[in-house]
């Protein structure tokens, strides 16, 4: 027992937000506030004080902010994060003798008891204070001490009610406490602190080798920048490429993955490394480092940033593979482990072996990669298949590059089992794909988004919402025809703060899969190069650049916070709403889920969580069709036709005027 | 970072138990099962391993069980507790190559791939592993290896045949798997175990000093002996004594809580000490140390063990007020500061200044205190207020006291705030009063009992439930009559594995409060003898023996867990079943809460939850009244008549004689 344990009377527990324990850091953008809250308690009946210590990690030095109760013994305070990195913050909490004998002496007064001995016993208190004081606050304190100490002598009682009512007393005695006692949680707690579009970002996945003016030929970068004009009408802020690495030509795939390949299939890009290079390298057919380079400054121009794929495997021809053995897991026939789930065989790719003994000039090496890039300019990655790569191997990486690169933007594409997903996003992972693609009913919504948004995964877990992917094309996108697209548009756009298409794919409607059932696109961009008329009349360009519009223009659609669902009569109307935390922005959105069928019915709008006076009208104004109404209260009848508009994204404004804003009202 | 960091891909999390990420044990009792879950997974597809490692805490060696997967990553083991004291556990995974490959294989084989060289890479996992093994186990594996070369050699992949249909192989292969990589969880954490009393008690609080057989005559210890066969009759399995110390002169309060006492009046035993002696001595006019012990070795032979209260808190003349005067908090006038909460005053009593820079000889004083009384045969404690001490301490003397006396309990009497009682139970209590006696209604008795055992809580804190204490008549007693009194104890019995009434005032039916309002009793024996006629005719004991002897009859009604409510159409109707794990025992109790009036409606048993099967009768024998019913299906009307009988106590028995059971029915 250390000589003081025993002294320490106040208890602190259930500190939230804590990731595990506080194992793992929760995330924040920059600007944003951490709110902490704690069960703060000790024996009896004292009064306590309580501290929320919060620091960037790299400082020593702890600012504190008061934290005030809530009741039941429930604490809360909050600061904000004001640069990009880590932060800690911890509780620390005291028993605050002044405040107790302040509070005793007043319901002694109140009862009449007598209390000239409970001046003296202030006084002690007060002279204790003031010689941690220095200044005009200790005079102050000690002219206190002369005063209860005359008041003692001479049986004076009636400066008790003096005490009472001085404020400046109360917080002088609260700016010097007593802390030798006082218990700090043992444990700090992590924030991991990013720029916005950490937080809220729209993202445009494209082939570059597609991007070519003349069917057939090869895309190059300096046609993707030709591109950005179109990319940048849509609204959107990244432009993601699948890797633009030099492409394996052992075991190269054919067209609609045919383990075959003829001489003039290209092969998938995610198959890395040929003599040309490794993951370094620029694939000859889309130019040079330096095209790279460009493209990265022009998208600039457009708002634009480029975001890279990593994805860490090899073809067998990538030079790893001869310089590097150790780092593959060989078979007793002297061949290499080629990737595969079985039965299925991805013979153009080797994985690496990460349970090598030489793991540690693996990972060194794949930082280098990351490295490589950032110094080309990029700072977003999307990262393929994270999930079949150590997890502790992520949170290494990320907080290697993060140290140096705080804003560096890793999004994971971890297709995988829950618990494999959110543990990535632990680990360090900034965004992540979700399993929105397949959640499709109001239930099934519902239910998903109630669990990203309003659980502990919300401290961490950043969705990321594609409605398609070069691998995903969902049933409902094959079946459901230009309504489905705008559907799905509208959900990601707007349950999401950040959300991505695959295009053109997406735009154009491609609904066409390899084959009943699958969820393939026939004739893939993966195998083989496309060509795409975007000026078709039926493009949904158009609306993308207005659901985009309605995004920058609504900050509560720029965050995960304040989503809120509304009951509708109807299983095929979804009702939400998003809200600011401040409640200047709010959103309402409906959405026919139906691309078939008109549908119809009654919304019983959560006024309270609107913050709506349910009696004052509300003008509701539709973004998407530019149409304004007026609602009164809480039921509305909403009525959505698949092929004209399936859904409302309706900008509340609360105020309306009415003859009470006439002038001669008053 | 270690040599093998990188080469651990196994991440286990989400043990559960776990109370505050392991800090506190949790609690069971001898022979009971520790079921243990947790989240466990790796990056990509392997199949892996996982044990649940326990130990109790002196033993070095950790005995493991095999964990099973329940689906999405969770896993599940458990063990069984088999000594008093404290245990540990903890969780450790890897990946299972063997497995994996062996899985593959049987996808491969069923594919019609060629798997020759599968075989050899099976060859030399099962080499490695035979080098783990020994004795005939190593000589089976390496016959393994020499068979799938042999395959190998000669292309004869039928022998993938063999090794998927052999078990011996998957199980010799287990029996030794590769664990350099394993991971094991970062946190041992902690189980107290108790004996069956923590887990199942029946106690009964009475005053010594009111059971001389001669009206106004102070009582013994001799003649609370002779109460025993009435207590033991009643089905008490504990007696438990107010403060037997000697009781303080100074500041003594009268009858009635008065101010100033008379020269007759007893005082309060929980204002200890005068110069008869302090907490380990005997208050004379109650007999002898030796007395004392005779009463609880006569208790044993009625099966009634003897709890005594733990009030640490003096009275003014306390020898402690002049042996250790560093121990009181002394006040500018030069007197002790004593116990109060403003503008209430406990003159008699003054408390302990746990801040004392002398803490740590205070402590170890109040450890002597409860060893003294271990030494005299005492292994219960029911402890006064601990909320009113330091949290710290009392996790200190708890551990310490039952490090070497594992028996012994400790029953918390914290009426005080939620996090505060319950934080008192995760620091070592081994058994809490509760909130129950506040808890009247439907509403209030299912929300109430469903937090205390559905919840975290469960694992750690221990209700006791008391319909009444000498300091809390309730409303409820004080105006519902006898019907009151028997709703009260049916609910508290059944409710709760551990209950206890203080008597006789309760089986009495004593209702008169010391003021309209007050939860207090009226000519209270803190303050004064009482004489009770224990033969009244109106008296509860007979119907408290049948009460304790269903309990003592049915293993459901001896634990809190197996707790499940049933819905019923009438708010003043409670039904609720609890029932053993294995199913063997089911009790459904409906009560009718209302002491006033008759209640009738219709229950809807949850058959589930019962192990009831819809189309077979169950026969619903009441063991209150000793009437059985045949009940077919899930509802049931039921009729409760509060001066009658105000609760069934339903044994539940599945099995009914049918025509079936005929031997001339085969």
């Amino acid at each position: 027992m250390q000589n003081d344990t025993g002294r320490k009377r106040v208890i602190i527990e259930g500190v939230q937000p804590a990731i595990d324990a506080g194992r793992f850091p929760i995330k924040r953008t920059l600007n944003e506030w951490v709110g902490v809250e704690a069960d703060i308690f000790a024996d009896g009946h004292d009064l306590l004080s309580a501290v929320l210590c919060y620091r960037p990690a790299q400082q020593a030095h702890w600012t504190e902010v008061p934290m005030r109760p809530l009741g039941n013994d429930r604490w809360q305070g909050c600061f904000p994060v004001l640069q990009l990195g880590r932060y800690c913050y911890t509780v620390q909490a005291w028993v605050d003798p002044f405040a107790t004998w302040h509070q005793a002496l007043r319901k002694r007064v109140t009862a009449g008891q007598e209390v000239t001995v409970e001046l003296l016993v202030g006084a002690e208190l007060i002279e204790v204070a003031s010689q941690r004081a220095t200044g005009t606050d200790a005079a102050q304190l000690q002219e206190w001490v002369r005063l209860l100490r005359m008041a003692w002598e001479s049986g004076c009682a009636e400066r008790a009610q003096l005490v009472l009512e001085d404020e400046t007393l109360l917080r002088l005695m609260a700016t010097y406490p007593d802390r030798r006692f006082a218990t700090t949680y043992p444990r700090e707690f992590p924030v991991v602190v990013d720029r916005d579009k950490a937080r809220f970002s729209t993202w445009y996945e494209m082939f570059p080798r597609s991007c070519a003016p003349v069917p057939g030929q090869h895309g190059t970068f300096k046609d993707c920048a030709a591109r950005l004009p179109y990319i940048a009408h849509m609204g959107f802020d990244v432009l993601y490429l699948p890797p633009i690495h030099p492409i394996g030509q052992m075991h190269r795939k054919g067209k609609n993955n045919a383990p075959v390949a003829t001489a003039d299939d290209p092969g998938s890009p995610w198959a890395i490394g040929s003599a040309a290079g490794g993951h370094t390298a620029v694939h000859p057919q889309l130019g040079t480092l330096a095209d790279f380079r460009a493209l990265v400054a022009k998208a600039q121009e457009y708002g634009i940033e480029i975001a890279l794929d990593l994805a860490f495997q090899c073809a067998p021809d990538h030079p790893y593979v001869q310089e590097h053995p150790e780092w593959f897991r060989w078979r007793p026939d002297g061949t290499v482990q080629y990737a595969e789930n079985p039965p299925k065989k991805y013979e153009d790719i080797y994985p690496f072996d990460f349970e090598t003994p030489h793991w540690q000039v693996l990972w060194e090496e794949l930082k280098g990669v990351v490295c490589f890039w950032i110094e080309q300019g990029v700072r977003l990655f999307r990262v393929d298949n994270p999930h079949t790569k150590p997890l502790r191997f992520w949170e290494w990486l990320i907080n290697e590059i993060k140290t140096s690169h705080p804003e560096v933007i890793f999004l994971a594409e971890a297709f995988t089992r829950p618990k494999v997903q959110y543990h990535l996003a632990k680990r360090g992972f900034t965004q992540s794909y979700t399993y929105f693609a397949w959640r499709h009913t109001k239930e099934e919504l519902t239910r998903y988004f109630t669990e990203l948004t309003r659980t502990e995964l919300q401290e961490y877990f950043r969705p990321h919402l594609w409605p398609n992917t070069p691998d995903i094309l969902t049933e409902y996108l094959q079946h459901g025809g230009r309504p489905a697209f705008l559907v799905r548009l509208v959900l990601a756009a707007t349950l999401g703060a950040s959300y991505g298409i695959y295009g053109p794919a997406f735009e154009l409607c491609e609904q066409r899969p390899r084959a009943e059932g699958s969820e393939e696109y026939l004739d893939a961009e993966k195998y083989e190069i496309r060509h795409w008329d975007l000026e078709r009349p039926d493009s949904l360009q158009d609306v993308i650049a207005r659901v985009n519009h309605i995004r920058r223009d609504n900050p509560a659609l720029q965050s995960n916070q304040g989503l809120h669902f509304h009951p509708v009569d109807n299983p095929e109307l979804l009702c939400y709403s998003k809200s600011t935390a401040d409640g200047s922005n709010v959103v309402v959105v409906v959405v026919n889920l139906s691309p078939y069928q008109t549908h119809s019915g009654w919304v019983e709008l959560q006024l309270d969580a609107l913050g709506l006076d349910p009696l004052q009208p509300a003008q509701m104004h539709d973004e998407l069709s530019n149409v304004r109404y007026l609602w009164h209260g809480a039921r509305h009848y909403v009525e959505l036709q698949p092929h004209v508009a399936p859904a409302h994204i309706f900008r509340v404004r609360h105020h309306l005027r009415t003859e009470r804003d006439f002038e001669y009202y008053l």
